[in-house]
């Protein structure tokens, strides 16, 4: 039977950290990670699949990582968990003993129960290789697409689908706006607009009521009876945790069906970690559990369950949310809450917003405008989210604004904060937008 | 008489963010800014009037954000200043009445006492317009340049100089690197060699013993004996605080000749605050007295002053240095201590490098790699510095390290900060180079 001190199951945005931190905090144990796939996929990176990047064998996470922190590879499906035993076991019927487990198993595209969702060339984003070119292999022939849901993935795949293919791409988003769980009205507005500019059809406070055709796609039927034409349809409405193996091992599943962890990573058996899209997570603000799910969340909870396998080091204080997009040269970027999300939360809030150029002075090459937005809890001044759009720059200066907020920051903290510029980088340190959107917000708190 | 509640002496980095702060923070308070020049410089921005942006006249701060925070202007010199009566007398034979006085006088460029210093085409870096163009002029004919000083102010002038001229440009420097203030001697040696792959000449370890020449400067004497061919020179060995009118007020200067100001700006007369280039300084990490002049120094200083006139707001807590320069599209960047500083000062440390691209995938477009190293106190972990080279999101990446520095962070705390990526805006979350940087450190710190 094969062994390891620390077997890490899956293979990407969680399972790499957790075995490299594991790697790094405890050099003398033997590291075996478990994954399905032949060729891991970058998660964020898929949509550029279909416009910039061009195939997804140019979007892959090297196993060079794995190497050169010894890590050992296994490439077969986890299918059975044996806590007693601390086995587990695969597909391919092999056992795998462990001291200390970490599930890092991911989370599965979400399927509306609509009629017609199980149509040929009506996709779900999987993150599999084999899966994507086929799908890259239809879009070839597609002149009529249309994309449910109006997030992240949704736009981008909008976007890129869109490139260099004549095609009509449609999105259709049930809320009010596109993006409207990322961004105030006001930024969902200028994406919507860039978007709109470009070709892409958006439809908004529209709901989908089934996806029509005989065998194949061929149009999607809308809530007020009207009907969309379709030769391909893409589902980009999210994702659930991908708990089976969990499960099979009789582990607790928590309120938003993730597995459940404490705030060292642990699960409800004292050996076995869960990271990623896989566990449960919390709101760093309300303390609630929350369902959502990021690349960037799942390295970080990797970093703290890898570091705790045999010696808790690193609690995991709540998840903020930091995340971006950018299409047409245009960045955005938020993090933490947003002003509806902070209200909807009983927070009395005060907004600084600034705009500016990304250059000083303004006829520096590269110049573009690059807007801040911050969300202040009034009562206490502490900052509770940012939001950036703009400049590409916005998306490093997003990461100030995150530290801000884990910092748990104010208004003045911020409106004093000693900042770096320079002319063919930033603003300049009269205009820098942060600390004077942290002074407009802090004339409202005095 | 004129008067106003709050003059402010100086119009750049430290003056305008000074008066606006005041507006802010004291909507009711009549403010006048008295500045000598018609037109007012970006300082950083200076040495791309010689390539990149092409005149004086657009590198210009504009007045709008005096009108639009209703700041009156007086353009004259102000010359003498009484304390006792409240009252600033100008060139202009005018007198200033004030309730508070905030002094923004800014610095003047050093002249190394040297023969030949005084010699026709022997240029120091001033922040006025006319004596630019004058600059700009001569430029026009001279084949070889000699540039004293190789830091930020030096090698970016050569390189600007260099662009679109038929022109020889060599930098003398005193110390073994260029930028040697600013980074450890990896970065420097990077960005000498960039800077020579364009053409750059350099010369480190080399002391300059006299400008040589008969009413026009034609060389510069090395200590070697060695004669450098030269029609022009540009002095670029550093700024001294321009202090003049506060001695004529009687005011205490500090250490580094600087007015000496306690930690919320104010200067020995409780009505009079100083901030910017002119005022003293001291280091956060040391608490020693800091010659380090920035207009970022400034504008965040200006901050506290401007908050804190009628009634203290804001507290000083020390200067951690925050800059960057580019050139031929790489970043170098640098906040806090340097590791040889850092030894210098006594600590030990604990150094993490991580470098990696700036997108994820590496296939998409822009992609170019950033650097990133930090250097901490290895007896508690916090982050004492950090440099970057390489992408120009560096640029708002040292934001979030500055960010580190300022909130004390230690290693542990940055290996799991919870971060932003995106494909098009920064390394995967696996790979990012902050936290990967804090993770190789804190391994060295257990």
């Amino acid at each position: 039977m094969r062994s390891a001190d620390v077997v890490v199951i899956g293979g990407s945005a969680a399972g790499i950290p957790a075995a490299v931190t594991a790697r790094r905090h405890y050099p003398d144990k033997s590291i075996l990670l478990i994954r399905r796939e032949e060729k891991v996929l970058i998660p964020c990176g898929i949509p550029y699949i279909f416009g910039t990047v061009g195939s997804p064998e140019k979007n892959l996470i090297p196993d060079g990582v794995l190497e050169k922190n010894s890590i050992d590879l296994f490439v077969d499906e986890a299918k059975g968990l044996d806590p007693a035993k601390r086995v587990v076991t695969t597909a391919g019927g092999e056992e795998v003993g462990y001291d200390k487990l970490v599930l890092a198993t991911g989370s599965e595209p979400l399927v509306p129960p609509i009629p017609g969702a199980d149509l040929e060339n009506v996709f779900v984003v999987k993150k599999e290789v084999p899966y994507l070119n086929q799908m890259l292999e239809v879009m070839k022939g597609v002149k009529d697409l249309v994309i449910i849901g109006g997030g992240f993935i949704g736009v981008e795949f909008a976007d890129e689908c869109k490139k260099g293919r004549d095609i009509n791409v449609t999105v259709v988003e049930m809320l009010h706006h596109c993006l409207a769980l990322a961004y105030d009205d006001d930024l969902c507005s200028q994406a919507e607009a860039l978007l709109s500019e470009h070709g892409i059809d958006l439809m908004v406070d529209t709901k989908v009521e089934a996806i029509e055709g005989d065998g194949k796609v061929t149009g999607v039927r809308l809530a007020d009876g009207k009907v969309l034409k379709a030769d391909a349809v893409i589902l980009g409405i999210g994702c659930k945790a991908n708990t089976a193996l969990a499960e099979a091992g009789g582990l607790e599943i928590g309120p938003t069906k993730g597995i459940k962890v404490d705030q060292h990573m642990r699960t409800s058996d004292e050996h076995i970690f869960a990271c990623g899209d896989c566990a449960e997570k919390v709101s760093a603000f309300t303390g609630k559990p929350s369902p959502m799910k990021l690349a960037s969340i799942a390295s970080t909870e990797a970093r703290i369950a890898g570091a705790n396998l045999f010696s808790v080091h690193r609690e995991n204080k709540g998840i903020i949310g930091v995340f971006a997009t950018a299409f047409w040269n245009t960045t955005f970027g938020t993090a933490g809450l947003t002003q509806k999300e902070a209200e909807k939360n009983g927070f009395e809030v005060a907004i600084g917003s600034a705009e500016g150029p990304n250059r000083h002075p303004g006829g520096m090459p590269g110049m573009s405008p690059l807007k801040v937005k911050l969300v202040f809890n009034k009562n206490d001044g502490v900052l509770l989210g940012g939001q950036v759009a703009g400049a590409d720059s916005g998306g490093e200066l997003l990461n100030a604004i995150s530290t801000f907020i884990q910092r748990k920051m104010t208004a003045e903290d911020i409106a004093t904060f000693q900042l770096g510029t320079h002319p063919a980088l930033t603003n300049s340190p009269i205009g820098y937008q942060l600390v004077n959107a942290a002074e407009i917000a802090s004339m409202q708190m005095r």
